[in-house]
């Protein structure tokens, strides 16, 4: 099954959910143009359809077998990245002064989506590289950026973020990898981690590793880590102390090898201030965050392509509505409906708040006035965890309806539906558990500025619902009352949580935490629909024919009143959250 | 990780949520006695962890290669299916006068579930076994029950069921496998089948193949199937004209071989009345779809368990209950705590609903007269499709709560947690969609005796939460309110779903099929885990100590105020299912 990027989608999204249009109007991205927006997306998709989506089954089957310390990337992966790298895609966000093209994270997280979509073993890859990047940036002395940055921006060398090791996963305080000063500058380093994407591969002559590690007396916990720089290949050309000693056998995304990476007095170079190593990792996972949310967000895309083109072809039963006397395409009954809708519904309102959230990361850099910097800057920090957990949650579910749809055909390798839920499954576990997302949104997001960063998104919630009471017309059904039932059983839940945490009882929040970023999700990407739904209804008003428009409104809609129907529930199990806590234990030892 | 089957919890769901003690005091079970029942709990439950939870990773590793027509079964399989068989587990509820024991389905239910917890690839063929028992004890000539039947009771013998062919999914009425009469009261067989279970394997010596075809001038579409018996292996000893011509690769149940079966003229012998063979296939899918319920039961089961070791095992972060200054083990934080608590409530609610279902049918058999029988028929008619896709769906949803509870070490197949999710995924598929019982539950369960057989069952749940709030002390909570609450939200939807069948828009109806029978499951089983812990409380009045009585307590009040929360929202949605009508196709067209 052949993918199409959905170029028209995005490009409707950039525009009149994130606000692409208006930071262009504002002059946020100097001289972009529509045009070339329109040209990089189409460009975009070409590449992605053409060439990154064939190798998915490819790698899928032929993963990354590991011999003598060598990994062997699945048939076609090495020219594709070549040509990948070579066609200016990896250098499309990074920074002008190290030959990117400093073009906005919103317009790369469309591209991030294509890529993705088509194959997300090999898009996993350049995720990390871009996260390197951003470390480098901003932490890496002169040496070290005129050193990496230019090949890491272009791709042809790729980055590792290595954090994991077997006793601490999502812990760091209890790291063991350890880092001794030479003295001259440079560092050995001595430890293994675990699950270290990219770690080894035969696509470039270079891997960047960025390792966390213990300088000697560095304080206990997590104050005492720091960052290093470690490459493969030393700057003369020599290999550096370490090895790929091992590759994870994987549910899924089998042709991105997880390697066990062994560090045996590697040398490497300090990255940012001593002890100050997991601040500088933070700002690289930030940003891959959004990227693995934009994964959920690719997966359930392409999982809803091939459904629906099998929804259509395969005859099964007599529709009611059926006129001839055949059996009927399966889109045609009632129930495949909802699983199509309720796909692609999911899918829209998650590329909805990725996007929306790369357009807050681009004016917390570019507005012209540091309060809109700021203000852009905690919006997006608001934004990122709903990002990743929802988009991966609803990547998981979209992926698993994908197989339902195809009935026993889904069960089935071959068809390649089942593959999706494989792959996806991991989206919701790295880069921070999607639990440890809903921690963070709880505990650090909500008290930003005493809550009004919350409010003030919440805020912005209600005048789209307010406009789709004004604007939209009978073709809206309830979107607008359920929108804003919706609404407010967040600003509701929001208001138990922030008393909650200022409480003696902080853990009563953090038991509501999970469905409290679902409630969040479903407000936020009912929002993005319909707004996006509000800008169709314009513009078909305005004597636009495109079928897409009613299609739009149709599916906010859908998602209103189908989907964000779950909130009251979610505000109710929110507020309820202390009550397993005294017996929850209780409960698990019977 | 090893599998430890819940006995005392199995017992103690058959006695005080299914009613056992009632139907064994009434004498519906003969001299059945409490005490032949924990025996032979307690037996099944050493065999499931001894002999055939071990196969489970063996299986999934090993597979069914297929090679010249002969599938070859996993390492271990063989001895353990011979152990199982002679061991009586086959013969359990077969017909004394075949040779079976004549056991409560009920009783069978329970160790459906254990070995289907063990290993599902080795628990699904007895499955299609016993729906070859029941399709001969009921339509089969004296002749094929004399030459057949005492080795399927036992086991010596498997059987299958032939359904698919490539071209017709659930979709029987395009059916094309033909069947000529011989002349001498046999039949020439010649077809293609497709997904047949157990088709071929090398447990024993032969094995039963119930297959759909048409003669020859059947009248088109479902009324002209016929069921044959056709057997691998002829009565005088030679090879019947069918062979395995290949086996799908599929995402899980690895150990069970799936077969495209290719009948070439083979012999088979009439079952049933000419062109009446769905009614018999459908004796046959009624029983199976129970089973396919527990097995989704029974994966939820093992994947909550082992979930449940690691997070007490594995030690991340400090919990702010934590007395010592280490790191906690993670079942200390509130939204571990939470999934697990979603993981244990969904299985043991789905297990209610099960087993509730298996004392239907039970009763519906062993009653005395006539009317208790039909009542009891018509409950189990009622139950079946609730059982079947409700404990699937979960079976799903905990599964992959168990690969995240696991971080990722859930996502590498070492781990054990991630095969789960590849097995229970085809629950929600076979013996008919989980959307498909959701229809069949609207349009053909709902309308019953005019709406008098949901209503009553809805009668019985609130007899229930009545009972909760007059005889529950404050460890209940809100269980009381909310779990009326869900059984009011069930109560209306479904008389808006017998109003708009009854309406020129039963589309609408069919729209809302999948929400409602979510909703009917979380009120039915709120309703269970409710009965239980009324059964804990008084237990415990009375002095019996049993740390598992608070913790069932515990568990009813989770379910009522954090899941059963959702059934609002699914009254919405059930009630919103036309809007999309219209308009779906073209949401799905944009």
């Amino acid at each position: 099954m052949t993918y199409r990027a959905p170029v028209a989608e995005m490009a409707f999204t950039l525009r009149h959910v994130a606000g692409l249009d208006r930071a262009i109007a504002e002059g946020l991205h100097g001289d972009l143009s529509d045009d070339l927006v329109d040209t990089i997306l189409d460009e975009a998709g070409r590449f992605a359809n053409d060439v990154v989506a064939p190798l998915n089954r490819v790698g899928d089957r032929h993963g990354t077998p590991l011999k003598d310390g060598v990994v062997t990337m699945p048939p076609g992966y090495r020219d594709a990245y070549r040509a990948w790298t070579e066609g200016g895609w990896n250098a499309l966000p990074g920074p002008v002064e190290y030959g990117g093209q400093g073009l906005p994270v919103l317009l790369n997280a469309a591209c991030i989506e294509m890529w993705n979509s088509a194959a997300m073993a090999f898009g996993l890859g350049p995720l990390l590289t871009a996260g390197g990047v951003e470390a480098l940036s901003r932490h890496g002395s002169e040496d070290l950026r005129s050193r990496y940055l230019e090949k890491l921006v272009s791709g042809e060398w790729t980055a590792t973020m290595n954090l994991t090791e077997p006793q601490a996963g999502s812990d760091l305080s209890v790291m063991r990898t350890r880092a001794e000063p030479t003295g001259d500058g440079r560092y050995r380093i001595s430890g293994e981690k675990i699950y270290i994407t990219w770690g080894e591969h035969d696509l470039t002559d270079n891997i960047i590793h960025l390792v966390l590690a213990r300088l000697p007396d560095a304080p206990a916990g997590t104050r005492g880590i720091s960052l290093f720089l470690v490459p493969k290949v030393l700057p003369d050309g020599t290999r550096n102390a370490l090895t790929c000693a091992g590759i994870e056998h994987k549910l899924g995304i089998h042709g991105s090898p997880t390697c066990t990476m062994v560090y045996d007095g590697a040398t490497g170079w300090l990255v940012g201030e001593p002890n100050r190593g997991l601040a500088c990792m933070f700002t690289m996972m930030n940003n891959a965050r959004l990227g693995v949310g934009l994964q959920g967000v690719a997966i359930a895309e392409r999982a809803y392509q091939q459904a629906l083109l099998y929804a259509r072809d395969r005859r099964q039963g007599r529709a009611s509505t059926a006129t001839d006397g055949g059996a009927s395409p399966i889109i045609a009954h009632p129930d495949v409906q909802r699983m199509l809708l309720t796909m692609k519904a999911l899918t829209a309102a998650s590329r909805g708040i990725c996007y929306l959230t790369a357009e807050a990361i681009d004016r917390a850099h570019r507005a012209p006035d540091e309060a809109a910097r700021q203000a852009a800057q905690a919006r997006a920090s608001l934004l990122t965890p709903v990002a990743k957990a929802f988009s991966t949650d609803i990547g998981i579910e979209v992926a698993s309806l994908g197989i339902q749809v195809h009935g026993g055909m889904g069960f089935v390798e071959e068809t390649g539906a089942a593959q999706h839920l494989r792959d996806a499954r991991i989206a919701a576990i790295y880069e921070g558990t999607n639990g440890i997302q809903a921690i963070d949104l709880v505990t650090r997001k909500l008290p930003l500025e005493n809550g009004a960063v919350v409010r003030g998104q919440i805020g912005a919630l209600r005048l789209v619902a307010e406009r789709v009471l004004k604007e939209g017309g009978p073709a809206f059904g309830d979107t607008a009352p359920r929108l804003r039932e919706t609404i407010e059983a967040l600003d509701r839940a929001t208001s138990y949580l922030l008393k909650t945490l200022g409480s003696n009882r902080p853990d009563e929040a953090l038991a509501g935490a999970t469905p409290y970023l679902r409630l969040f999700g479903l407000a936020q990407g009912g929002a993005c629909l319909a707004q996006a739904a509000l800008a169709a209804n314009a513009a078909a008003k305005a004597g636009d024919g495109d079928p897409a428009h009613p299609a739009r409104i149709a599916l906010a809609r859908f998602f209103a009143e189908n989907l964000a129907t779950a909130a009251r529930g979610l505000e109710e199990t929110v507020t309820a959250g202390g009550g397993f806590l005294q017996d929850g234990v209780l409960a698990l030892a019977g």
